[in-house]
């Protein structure tokens, strides 16, 4: 099997493995390039190519107006387009996003740890880039832009594969974003777009081990859930957000009311957001929570206690505690104290962000402890989980995963680290 | 397809799958416990384990008599027996390491930062134990004890896998660990043995991600590489240690010479022996830490200039330089300075532990910066590659892999973090 793609003009025919053995090996000669580069070259490249951003704004909104063309008439959805769109305000913003990254410390070259031996031996743990970082992506194209920042920033190359709806704006805002590169003497091939929508390339990347060095996907659960379950990369994500909060007995009422609308309904869509809400029996006014969310315009579904709270709360499933609605959907579930709360976290919580409200300081360092998941939070609304909330400047993804970086990931999750000795001669005994 | 097991005397037939699934939901449960542990009661435990192993000496040597016994019926060799064999001197030494082990920092609990935004929220990142690790190795019986005090520890509960020839010896020296735990109220599932020898077990382990953690390899290479290649765990192991020293222009002669006959002839066997030596073409001793080599009775398979510098090098094949021998065989090539030293080492290191031997501090810090292995050093020998020689107190082994922990790999790299966010009633504007 042969996938066809088109650079510089000619078609080439070659297959999935190849293609992304080709591509994979030129990233990869561009970041041995990148990773000898100065903090100050890096920022510079990027304030190049927020420049170029700029200047080819005509260039990317026509290519833009291409992919909204053909979006309508495949029929995509309204929210869809809207996604796709882009305009000269959404591309200042990506231009802006890129120079904000510029601006933030370079990880690459800190020191994590140094030592002295006994026997004279210096040891130093030293932050480096990954290498080469594979990102698939679905129809946003200001990931093109914010996903080769970030890999920029802290030395690593960058394989973007984004999708098909938004393939003339990827290529555009790849090519303003390189010319920028290229002003300040980095290799293009640091910053790739996969050349061709073949969906086997897809599955290419994700096998290609010690070609590629990690992968984030960026999009929804379908293409996390394939992500996940093909990759023989490391894979950096969160397959989705099942996030409680447990509104413990010692609640503030205000706090209680203020945090469980805001973690569901200031956004729906949002990983971070709510999906089930677990009061405790012993909470005097879960009926003003409750009526609050009803209020806000949420549909909640509980079980018997919580309808008896509230005689507008629907009958819930036991699908209901498993599933990520990201609408204004919520589950609600009366539990008895503390522990009945963590042992229903524990059960069906998708390790995102879990959220306790309370005024007892014994019962928040329990949770705090005790909760198994990326992020902990007491009387915070979950919707803070964010990369830019969290002080980072930014984001590649949020990951659930156990090994190496959970939680918002920004700059420094995309670094790994070495080891320097530095001798004087010796020779183990 | 069923396993049997014997567990507590009665026969039982599962698949592989459901036997992992049983018994990692079982490791994961008396994990949950573990981590509410403090340092001093993790410590004691250890300590406990440690006194068990003295206690039951008797049994665990008949256990490993047995084992002996068993290898030497079914010829193996001399290596591998000796590998196998316990006496009351080792045991005594294992018992040692867990009490060394029970002595180390435990990390879990380390706020690794903190950060107050200007909401007020506070944000720390603190480590945790990563959950359970499966640990899967050879005949060396002394494993067993050392990743499950590692484990331990570090608030892991291990899922061990050992090799068939030290059978009896493993399941003796878990049941005294265990007992030790026990009496420090550790539930014994913290530290399990696979209850069969049926490979297909350790197939089912690789793939039960969601259950298993993590998974170590201990063994030789054909062991790692099938961990590698089958793993959707994720797999912290290196897969070789092909390891070079790279003999400066203005290397210092005497240094040159003790490092690299260190390096190659201390120990062949080791991971962190040297394999290639380049020699610059520039150096002007390069015969003295030849003959150096060849007289410490070392091998030299060399290119046509290494052959010209001493007519004992046999010649290379261009195999040699992807070689590691593990034993007293070294590939020998003069390079033209440090830049063809460094394409070198790039097409042919596997990442382990590279080594520059110079004087030259500029030269010395190109080769930290350029060198893209997991430990790179200066003016000292490749067999310092070890976590007791980096000061760690011990190693669950060496990874060469590029996401989460690199090197030598202890208590540390068995934890991860979660962020814990504290707020007073925040919602996200």
């Amino acid at each position: 099997m042969t996938v066809e793609t088109l650079e510089a003009g000619t078609k080439t025919a070659e297959t999935p493995e190849a293609l992304v053995e080709r591509i994979a090996t030129e990233g990869r000669a561009a970041q041995r390039v990148l990773a000898r580069m100065s903090d100050a070259q890096k920022a510079e490249a990027l304030r190049a190519a927020a420049k170029a951003l700029r200047s080819e704004e005509a260039a990317i909104l026509e290519a833009n107006a291409k992919d909204i063309a053909a979006g309508e008439e495949k029929g995509l959805s309204g929210a869809m387009l809207d996604r796709l769109r882009l305009d000269p305000e959404r591309l200042a913003g990506i231009a802006d996003a890129v120079e904000a990254v510029a601006s933030l410390p370079d990880p690459v070259g800190q020191v994590i740890e140094e030592s002295s031996r006994p026997n004279g031996l210096k040891m130093s743990r030293v932050r480096i880039p990954i290498g080469l970082i594979g990102i698939i992506y679905e129809s946003r194209p200001n990931v093109t832009a914010d996903a080769a920042a970030l890999c920029l920033r802290s030395g690593n190359a960058a394989l973007l594969r984004g999708g098909s709806e938004a393939v003339h704006s990827n290529h555009a805002i790849r090519a303003a974003f390189a010319k920028g590169l290229a002003s300040a003497g980095i290799p293009e091939a640091a910053i790739q777009l996969v050349p061709t929508q073949d969906r086997a390339v897809v599955g290419a990347m994700l096998t290609a081990a010690g070609l590629i060095d990690m992968i984030v996907p960026r999009g929804g659960k379908s293409l996390v859930a394939r992500v996940q379950s093909d990759a023989r990369v490391p894979v950096l994500a969160h397959l989705d957000g099942i996030n409680h909060t447990y509104v413990h007995a010692d609640a503030d009422e205000a706090t209680a009311v203020d945090v469980a609308v805001n973690a569901k309904m200031r956004r729906t869509g949002i990983c971070g957001a709510m999906e089930t809400l677990l009061l405790d029996a012993q909470f005097p006014a879960s009926a003003k929570v409750v009526a609050a969310l009803i209020e806000a315009g949420c549909e909640l579904r509980g079980d018997a206690r919580a309808r008896a709270i509230d005689s507008r709360i629907l009958a819930a499933t036991d699908e209901d505690w498993d599933t990520e609605y990201l609408e204004a959907i919520l589950a609600v579930k009366v539990v008895d104290g503390l522990d009945a709360a963590l042992d229903h976290i524990a059960a069906h919580s998708s390790g995102h962000t879990d959220v306790i409200i309370t005024r007892d300081d014994a019962a928040a360092e329990r949770f705090l402890a005790e909760v198994d998941s990326a992020i902990v939070m007491v009387n915070a609304s979950s919707q803070f989980a964010d990369g830019g909330e969290f002080g980072l400047g930014a984001e590649i993804g949020i990951a659930t995963g156990r090994l190496h970086a959970r939680g918002p990931v920004a700059l420094e999750g995309l670094t790994t680290y070495k080891w320097q000795v530095r001798g004087t001669g010796q020779a183990r005994p």
